[in-house]
Order: C-alpha cells, then sequence, then structure tokens
C-alpha cells in the first residue's frame, strides 16, 4: 500500500482523489501496489464529508509522516506551493504537480533538488491537461534531438477562436460565453487571452528541449484581443484559420528562438482542425519527423488522470526518472528570444490604399484586396523588417492592426 | 557503458545502428551511459564494412556473452525471431522489437516470459512505426481504464487513399504506384491491401486493453480492395473520406469487439485528415476522453527511433515495466469478436433501381441516388442485419458491392 498526500482540495486536486477511487484497481496494477490518500491538505472546511478525517491545515503533519511516498501539488501559483514543493523535495518524496506557473518559474531547481534526493518530480499535467505531451517527449522520443515544436496549448482561446470562426462572433462576445462556461477568468482574463499561459507551457517545454531553463518572461508573447470577426471571415477566405500557437525552435547555430502570437493556420495543416478545448502539439524529432499528440487541454478528471500517471510513475521509478526528464538551471536571457529568420506575416492594414500598403510593405504580396475596411497582404520579413513596415505606414495615415505568423500547409 | 545486440540487419536493424551512431550523446544522456552496439547477427555477408567485426552468424555467441543486456530483434516473420527471442529472454536479457507479427501471435507468452526471468519485453515499434502509442496507452493513461481505440494503422493503405482521393485514381494504379515506392510487396501486396498488417496491430493494442491476448484470427478483417474510384468520388460529395479503420472496444456486459474495415470518415473527424503513410490512432479513456496520436507510421529511422527509446526504457527500468505492459495468455477466442452492436453503414449497391435498394434495405436513408451506376445508402445494421439485406438484393438481382463502417464527425 502506498500513501500519498494531495495539497490543496480544488478542482485538479478532488479530481485526483476521484481518480484514485473509481479507478483504484487499474492504479494498483500498474503501480504495482495500491495507492491511498492518507492527507489532503486544505485551509478550507471540509468537516461536514465523510473523508473528514484525511483534511489537515499544515504541511508538517504530511512531512513528519514517513509512510507518505509522493506529495500532490494541485494548489496552483507560486506562494504556498513553491515552498511546500521544496519542502517536500527535500524530505526525499516525490512530488507530482499540474502546476505550470511554478514549473515555468522554477522547474531547474526543482529538478535538481529532487535529484539530490533521489526522488521525482513530475508535472506531466502541466501542458495540455491530460494530454501526453511531456512523457512522450523525454521518454519515446528519447532517441531523437528534438529541433522544434509547437502547439495549440491554451484551450480557453481556441475556444474563443472557435466560435468566432463557426458563429461569426467577435472577440468580446466569444469571451463572455468562455467566462459565463467558467474557461476565462471573470476578473482578469489576460493569462488566456493575452498569451501568459501559453508562454509558461512553451517555456516547460522549451526548457526540456534545450536542457537548460528558458523563463517565460524572454518569450515574445502576444495574445488574441486584436483578432476580430472580420479576420477570423478573411482568414476562412484563404482557406485558414487563426489559431494562438505556442513554438519553440532550435536554431540552426545554436540557441534558441520561441514565441507565443496568433498564427494564420492553413486549413490542410493538422493543428488548423484543432477547436474548441482541445489542445494539439507537435513534434519535430531528427530521426522520427513530426508527431502530434492531441486530446482534451483541461477539464478536472483529464487533468487529474495525468497526475496520477505521474504518481504512478514516481512510485515504480523515482529519481530515475531524471536521467531523461531534467534541464540546467540557467539565468533569465538578456533579450527576448525572437526569430532571428525572416518568417512569412500575414498583414491586416487599416487607413492606407491596398496598392500604398502592397508598396510600402515591399516585398508584400496582396492577398485580398479590401475586406470590411482592412487590406490584408502577405510579407516575408523578420522582426525589424516589420517595424520598418509600420512606421512607414503611419507616416502615410495607415496602421498595421493585425499581424499573424504563417504556418506552412501540409501534411 | 551498455552493451547491446542487434538481430537482422535489414531495414529497422540498420536504422537501429544508425541512430545510436547519430544521437549517441543524447541517448547516453537518456540511458544515464553511453549505448554501444556489440553484435550483429546476420547470416549475409557484410565483411566488406569497416565493422565487420560486429558480425555473427550464431546466436550462441551473443547469448553466451554476459556484457550484452538488451537483445534487438528486427529480423521480423516468427520462423528465427521467435525462437531467438524466447532464448534471450530466458537468459535474462531485455528484448526490444519492432515485429507486430510475433507480439500479434505470442505477445503473451513472451511478456510472461520476461517477467519471470526479471527483464522486458518492448515492442512500442511494432504499432505506430516511430509514433508513440503503446507507451503512452500503458504509461500516461495508467490512471484511466480504456474503453476504445481506433486508428489508421497502415501506411500504405492509406497512402493508396489518398492518391485515390486526391488524383481520382483507382485501386490498381494506387497500388502500382505503392509497389514502385516500396510501400507495398510487389509479390503479394495482400498483408497491407487486405487488411492483415491492421489485425496485427489491432491486436496488440486490444491485447493491451483487455489484459487478455487477442488473436488476429479472431478480428473480422476487410481491406480496401473493393473500393472503386468512384466510391472515393462519392464518398466526397458526401464531405467524407474512406478510411482503412482498426478499431477495438469494451463492450458494455464485459467482453471485446475489434475489427479492421473500410469505413465512411467525415471531414471534420480527426482521422479524415490523417493522409499519405501517417499513421494516427485515437484512445479513448475513461477520465481523459479522446486522445489522438499521429505520426510516421513507417520509416528506417523513425522505427529505429521508437526501438532506441524502448532501448534507453529497457537498459532504465528493466521487468519493472511489465507492471503496466502486461496482458494475460488466453486461448484464441471460438468464434469472430463481431461488433453485436448494430451501427450505421454506407452501402454501395449495384443492379438495382436506388428505390428498390432503399426499400430492400429497411431502415435504409438514400445518401446519393444514383452514382457512376451505384446507389448509395445509410443503413442501420448489425452483421446479421447487412446479411439478409445482402441476400434480399440478390433475389432482385443486385449486389453489394461495398460497405463501409460510417464513423461519427466531430470534434
Amino acid at each position: 500500500m502506498a500513501k500519498i498526500a494531495i495539497l490543496g482540495f480544488g478542482t485538479v486536486g478532488s479530481g485526483v482523489y476521484e481518480v484514485l477511487q473509481h479507478n483504484a484497481a487499474s492504479v494498483a496494477r500498474r503501480a504495482g501496489e495500491p495507492v491511498e490518500v492518507k492527507y489532503i491538505l486544505d485551509v478550507r472546511d471540509f468537516s461536514d464529508r465523510p473523508d473528514a478525517h484525511l483534511f489537515v491545515r499544515n504541511i508538517d503533519a504530511i512531512l513528519a509522516d514517513d509512510e507518505v511516498k509522493v506529495v500532490v501539488e494541485t494548489i496552483g501559483g507560486t506562494r504556498f506551493a513553491y515552498p511546500y514543493v521544496k519542502q517536500a523535495l527535500a524530505s526525499g518524496r516525490s512530488v507530482c504537480t499540474s502546476n505550470k506557473e511554478m514549473v515555468a518559474l522554477y522547474g531547474a531547481e526543482l529538478l535538481a533538488l529532487a535529484k539530490e534526493n533521489g526522488c521525482a518530480f513530475l508535472f506531466e499535467a502541466s501542458v495540455g491537461g491530460g494530454t501526453p505531451i511531456i512523457t512522450p517527449m523525454h521518454q519515446c522520443l528519447a532517441a531523437n534531438v528534438i529541433t522544434g515544436v509547437e502547439g495549440i496549448v491554451n484551450g480557453t482561446t481556441n475556444f474563443m477562436l472557435t466560435k468566432m470562426a463557426r458563429e461569426g462572433m467577435d472577440f468580446a462576445d466569444a469571451l463572455k460565453i468562455a467566462q459565463q462556461l467558467g474557461y476565462a477568468e471573470t476578473k482578469d482574463p489576460g493569462d488566456d487571452v493575452d498569451g501568459r499561459d501559453a508562454g509558461r507551457k512553451i517555456a516547460i517545454l522549451a526548457s526540456l528541449v534545450c536542457g537548460h531553463h528558458i523563463y517565460p518572461q524572454n518569450i515574445p508573447t502576444r495574445g488574441i484581443r486584436d483578432v476580430t470577426a472580420a479576420d477570423v471571415r478573411a482568414a476562412d477566405k484563404l482557406g485558414c484559420v487563426i489559431k494562438l500557437i505556442a513554438w519553440m525552435k532550435l536554431l540552426p547555430g545554436g540557441g534558441v528562438a520561441a514565441g507565443v502570437e496568433p498564427c494564420l493556420v492553413p486549413k490542410t495543416n493538422q493543428l488548423a482542425g484543432v477547436d474548441d478545448v482541445f489542445n494539439a502539439v507537435r513534434v519535430h524529432g531528427d530521426m522520427l519527423g513530426d508527431v502530434v499528440f492531441y486530446g482534451k487541454g483541461a477539464g478536472k478528471l483529464p487533468t487529474a488522470s495525468a497526475v496520477v500517471a505521474d504518481v504512478v510513475d514516481a512510485l515504480k521509478h523515482g529519481g530515475r526518472m531524471h536521467d531523461s526528464l531534467f534541464w540546467q538551471q540557467a539565468a533569465p536571457a538578456e533579450g527576448m528570444l525572437t526569430d532571428p529568420e525572416p518568417a512569412a506575416y500575414y498583414l491586416g492594414i487599416e487607413g492606407a490604399a491596398p496598392a500604398v500598403a502592397a508598396a510600402i510593405c515591399g516585398e508584400g504580396q496582396l492577398v485580398a484586396e479590401r475586406y470590411d475596411g482592412c487590406a490584408y497582404l502577405v510579407s516575408r520579413a523578420d522582426g525589424p523588417a516589420l517595424d520598418r513596415m509600420a512606421h512607414k505606414l503611419e507616416a502615410v495615415g495607415g496602421r498595421v492592426r493585425l499581424v499573424l505568423r504563417l504556418l506552412p500547409g501540409e501534411d
């Protein structure tokens, strides 16, 4: 019988408890022994529950009990989670978490602490919710050098963009529905719609690929606030959809570039068909080529089931996981990890005649003369070139209202 | 330094050797030590190679060398592979293989032998080539009861169906090109086009899901020989594509159904966009919902990279793998594992007026009056009902020329 503790009995934490009860037999078979929750840490009052005796309000009881082998952290944020997780790892307990903020900020430090203490620090649920991404990347692709990752990793914005595409809704209405359904925060939906959540997730995957810590603050991040219903219609006319894509790639001369930005995705690209709250991540291995992992990016039970799979791995393999699941500590980069290579961008330009816009955007190729008062064109450029275009357009009273990176079609 | 042996230096075996040399550093980091090929078993003459000293013609030298920890089996077939693998496992060496025929026939026995001898028997590359499917299924979905699997697992037929859809080619021409490209056997392409290869793969996945051995001969298997260019066009008119789908599902009252058959797949279904030699497998977990794994289903280096990832796991985790990757031995079932539940089928009927065909096929709904001499209709039926319809049609001089299971649209 393996005893574990759950820190934080919110959505994911209570889901972990539910999954362990619902699928106790299959979990026991896979772990090689039954898995039992001995403590649940939460400061709220659960005294009316039949299992009230499991609840504690202080982590000391958990750390003092040698029977507890694995600690599940589902508090979220870093204020409490981070010190608790450090204490648990320092005491030799494996920790499994869904906390992307903590992993994105302190992943390298916590992995090192786990390695030092012969235990595991696992976080499959921090990216893609229940969809297996991190484990296949470091384990099944062990014989590959991963050269790039791109994907849809924020379910809320993907739900909104799907609503906008299917029902012609504008951003504000799509956000309102996402908030009503509990997908987006009511007070400040910025973590989702401004891309910060996606930025944390791609920082985690980039760290795993690069072997050293990549910080979210070094990743150029743009969300979907600028995307209008007209933009979505214009994209459809081109056989494309607009998606919020998080990406990273190794650069030919060494180094890494990464970003979170709305992209124009041809419908022949596998990522174009990923709708609603689903997530999908494409990983490029040098031996394997492209693989895509697709599934529900969030939700109580899917996310909890990924945490429980980590608990099974922690019980079976402990500190041995960190031969492949590891990255070095590193200071944040000096500047942003912008892409030094030119890419194709799709520009929405207001206030300038299409011909003028096309002339200014140099090699720009006009793709839709004018649509709802906006001229759309495609231009191959790097960041500084895009800035120069914007300045020139301003000089003639125009404005770049929208910049979408253009993904290739396939497959 | 971990020493391994490769049995069979064909496409996949030489690929394993290449991957180990090309990505030696990243493999060593993941395995915790460098991995070196000490022997290659192959009866052909490789004496002009610089590494000729590695080649042996008899397995005894390998079995006599205690330094060899893992044996890679890439001979294919069962005549030599099966006895060699048994000897290797009996001696306590872990075995990693891409051999779906051997796993589909003897998987349970070989897993038991590995468990008994404290070593690992791993076969990620036997389904989906390089695409991670088996490892995510048993490890990342450890907290789920898997209730169903369906996917495109034969790259050759998927390549042919893609050619037929995109270029209006008929079966014979698509087969010729697949043969010219080396995707299909020239002498007898039946393993691919008659669905036997897909049958072996779904037998492996069904065994893993059910926990006891499922034999390919119990799985109703139909290939794509009956699919014409006209059928593909008719499907397109309905917003669908035709795909060869291998599927299995747990039945509500216990038991299992499985099949390999050409299906009508709505373009809104994730599997519809899987083209060329790509594979994709959708797995349904009771906690997680649907996840899809997508990637190259074959090819030298992709398949070899999956074998090498298994070698890393075998070195790190050995016999501990079999808590989750295991199924019991069982005799073949008495009859076929046909689906007892009615499903929607798309029927192509020749030699009967559309109205007559619709009247005979009871609840049949006519979807395309007549197209290239064939009446197409959808009927909800189980196997016996389909047989009754075929007999009634014969009585009026008609014939069911094509039966396609209809998959749901989504997602």
